[in-house]
């Protein structure tokens, strides 16, 4: 099959062997599929990945033992767990020590004809959701996991850091649950454009401290620092991005400030697939370009311009 | 009056002038006076402090306005609010911008004959508080805080990192309010003597990753990456120690992790004083050595020899 293969460097391979299901598994012909922050990490080193990348996929089921899922239209969450470990237990699966992640930890993803998830994994689409925006289930569930993880007031004064692909889909799932947040970010183009997709968008040199909540999407391990002078004291700092590289930190004003700082990753996709059938989000403005999987590599440097959202590949 | 006074370096002064009350404090009698790690960081140049460090202290009301205070016996709460900001009407006068803070910002501290504090800092404590026991008030109502910050199950499974005053206060605190801790550290004697206050108390090397909650209190800014090197997935991290320098820290397994991790400082003194005179907790056995405040720099000493819990000053 045709794949987009990293092994140091990314490149466009015509001939990758076909992806086999294991029990349980099925086969996906995958659709269309995004590049997202955490793909352009790996390229740069991330979890020394080697393999197929990509993890926001839609495609189709093309071979099952769960005959039901034949021919039908899906997304996949991107935790394979063992199911036998006291996290899975525990309901923690997506924390599973065990586990393959598709496209970032021992399994092969989605920028490639085919891969394969446990039928566990897939969720039937509604025909409503376009397959454009079906691709934005796995980020949009990223950005819903905040409200599984702690409870934030509709009044609250929320600033999302980082004017990139990942603030806009938090930004935007923020205001389509009714919250007000305003995005901080760097570059007046993009600003402008979430402020034409109906989002405050402000240079975050201008913002001025005392927000109740801040939400660094900023993908730079300095996020936390321009967060931690922003949030008021007793006030909740969340970390959207896993950022690559160590970075000098100076703890003491999360101590000073009593500030509570949450990690957080991955989402369950039902809300997420709800949101966007019920069609209180949109993301298909955010799309800048779809390429064919053999233009690949430039569809990677496309999605590295900062100017851009998100790039889709099409296989 | 007779006071240790900060100024670059650490000296005893015999007639330091005395501290005058504002409108609304009242002048303090200090009796005895706890020497905590922040006054050892305040001596190494933390908060650039200068004045008469102190701010664990039990004292007689000497002068004050309000009449019924003079005479009484009385703790206080160390943040000095200006009443009058945001963060004061929103009850969050322990994070007003504006505080002074006794013995750490712009307000003289405890270890001198005296020191003012307004009259709604200052509680009177009952009989039952002998002035050994109500010297550690303050730093057992930080602990408490963190009842205030976070929901913890009784049976979660928690580790206190550190073996120092703090975390023997943290942990003493926690098995008063029937948790069962494990406190990890480095000092064989003084997880020894740990032991004999009843508390589980073992080499941190021999710690097993999966705590519910790890509550750093090694005074290191290297103690949250031990920290999270034990939480569990999903679990929380408690910053109890402000560790003056900024340590290299990758924030990744933070976010892949989705720990929540929260900084905790000063508490409320009514839960403290409750604990105390109940006798469900009983901090006398920390206290190794006693100082008339003339030989405060030789008590200081002490205070930074590993081997020794708390080190109290008499005036």
């Amino acid at each position: 099959m045709r794949a987009l293969v990293l092994d140091r460097e990314l490149k466009f391979v015509p001939d990758y062997p076909d992806p086999a299901p294991a029990s349980g598994e099925s086969l996906v012909r995958v659709g269309l599929a995004g590049i997202c922050g955490t793909d352009l990490e790996l390229v740069r080193g991330y979890m020394t990945y080697r393999g197929v990348p990509g993890h926001e996929f839609v495609g189709e089921v093309a071979a099952s033992a769960n005959k039901g899922l034949i021919g039908r239209r899906v997304a996949g969450e991107i935790n394979a767990p063992c199911k036998r470990c006291g996290f899975c237990i525990d309901g923690l699966g997506r924390h599973c020590p065990n586990r393959t992640v598709l496209g970032i930890l021992g399994r092969d993803g989605a920028f490639a004809d085919y891969l394969v998830l446990p039928d566990t994994n897939l969720h039937v689409l509604p025909d409503s959701i376009s397959d454009e925006a079906a691709v934005f289930v796995e980020p949009i569930a990223a950005a819903h996991e905040i409200f599984e993880q702690s409870f934030i007031r509709r009044d609250a004064k929320i600033a999302v850091l980082g004017d990139g692909r990942l603030g806009a889909i938090v930004a935007s799932v923020l205001k389509a649950e009714a919250y007000e947040p305003v995005v901080g970010g760097h570059h007046r183009k993009k600003l402008h454009r979430l402020a034409g997709f109906g989002l405050k968008a402000e240079l975050e040199d201008s913002l001025e401290p005392g927000f109740d909540v801040v939400i660094d999407c900023t993908g730079s391990s300095a996020g936390l620092v321009r967060a931690m002078a922003l949030v008021r004291p007793r006030g909740t700092v969340i970390l959207k991005s896993t950022a690559a590289g160590a970075a000098p930190l100076n703890l003491a004003p999360v101590v000073i400030n009593e500030v509570t700082v949450i990690g957080s990753r991955c989402g369950r996709f039902e809300p997420a697939i709800e949101a966007i059938a019920s069609g209180r989000i949109d993301p298909r403005p955010l799309v800048d370009g779809t390429y064919p999987i053999e233009d690949g590599v430039a569809a990677f440097r496309a999605a590295g311009n900062p100017s851009n959202f998100k790039i889709l590949l099409r296989t």
